[in-house]
């Protein structure tokens, strides 16, 4: 891969998906696919596929198509999923309790060093070992520390000052699951997570589905 | 809008984006706007918005670009913000307590009617006022309902099982949050969250940054 290449986002956003699929395929003893394979598999035509993985070089060869192992890697060094994150959870409710217990994230890298709340009732208990800091110390607690990821878990009202207060102290980037496209006047990368967009997909595939009965 | 013309999943997917755009622009009274600023907006180049929108027969024209109420309003019946959906939540844990503190799925349709869980601590037990139901009663809670969407917070090794069992009694549509693509032999729509998706975006676009620094 040329390092120098600018690979965009779109495409970016992308690769996750590649990289599960290819794992799939790993698991399943699959050493090589082509693009026609993948297309069907994911639902991606084959020539966007052909495109996605031209812009960091690509691994395809005409009458072989791609090696799943090597596709695999790469994509994963793309990724950084060897890269390592320090992590911290702003809002210990339901949603940051369930971000808590994603193990998963873990895997890939991204490690829990910290969760803070503001509610008296949930400072000093444990999430997996952790306790739950009052967020007004987070400023102390960041202080000797790189934290790459605070993920935002608090309510909607409160989400664009703790997402400031979060940014101003360092924090590189920004995982919000509030609903709503979180602008803030810092130098931070945010990723919004917007679950009812994907809710809505649904909504509409159930009644595109019912309309044909 | 040709009610006819099949609209790809693709295209679908991107419509909630594109409505959340037009509605921040209407809360700004901003009547019409063009293909290139809605591309400097949402990220997605002007071509891909023209071609998205022209889909759906479009509403630009050269010069004065979109109407964004009317564009707005005819995502929205795409979309079907105004049908209605009966949901359950399978899984009382904090994934589906959270998700059951989502007020907002509410204004989109999306209607509460009942929470499973197995966990006896759980069972009996009220999220907002919805009082947790036994999941080996669900078959008796269907029998006299249409239930358009089960959301499974379920562990993963459970998933598939619950998925199946649904599914079999006639759930038309799962939002599945194992980190898995859940495939089960049922026809039943299934859209997978992925959240670990979102993170790796994240975790990537804030190593890019560093790097350049």
């Amino acid at each position: 891969m040329n390092s120098d290449k600018k690979i965009s986002i779109a495409v970016i956003k992308r690769l996750p998906r590649y990289y599960r699929y290819l794992s799939d395929l790993l698991k399943m003893d699959i050493t090589r696919i082509s693009s026609k394979e993948l297309s069907q598999r994911m639902g991606i035509t084959a020539s966007q596929i052909r495109q996605d993985l031209n812009c960091f070089g690509g691994f395809g060869q005409q009458g072989y198509g791609y090696n799943v192992e090597s596709l695999y890697n790469e994509i994963g060094n793309i990724l950084g999923v060897n890269d390592k994150f320090n992590v911290v959870i702003i809002g210990a409710g339901n949603m940051g309790q369930a971000l808590s217990n994603y193990t998963n994230f873990d895997k890939r890298g991204f490690k829990l060093i910290g969760i803070f709340d503001t509610n008296p009732e949930l400072i000093g208990k444990k999430l997996r070992d952790i306790e739950i800091m009052d967020f007004n110390t987070f400023d102390k607690f960041i202080s000797d520390k790189t934290i790459d990821i605070a993920m935002l878990c608090v309510p909607y009202e409160k989400t664009p000052s703790v997402a400031n207060k979060v940014a101003s102290l360092g924090v590189k980037g920004l995982w919000n699951f509030s609903p709503m496209d979180l602008e803030i006047p810092y130098d931070v990368i945010i990723e919004n997570v917007h679950l009812s967009d994907s809710l809505m997909v649904l909504g509409y595939r159930v009644k595109e589905k019912q309309r044909k009965m």
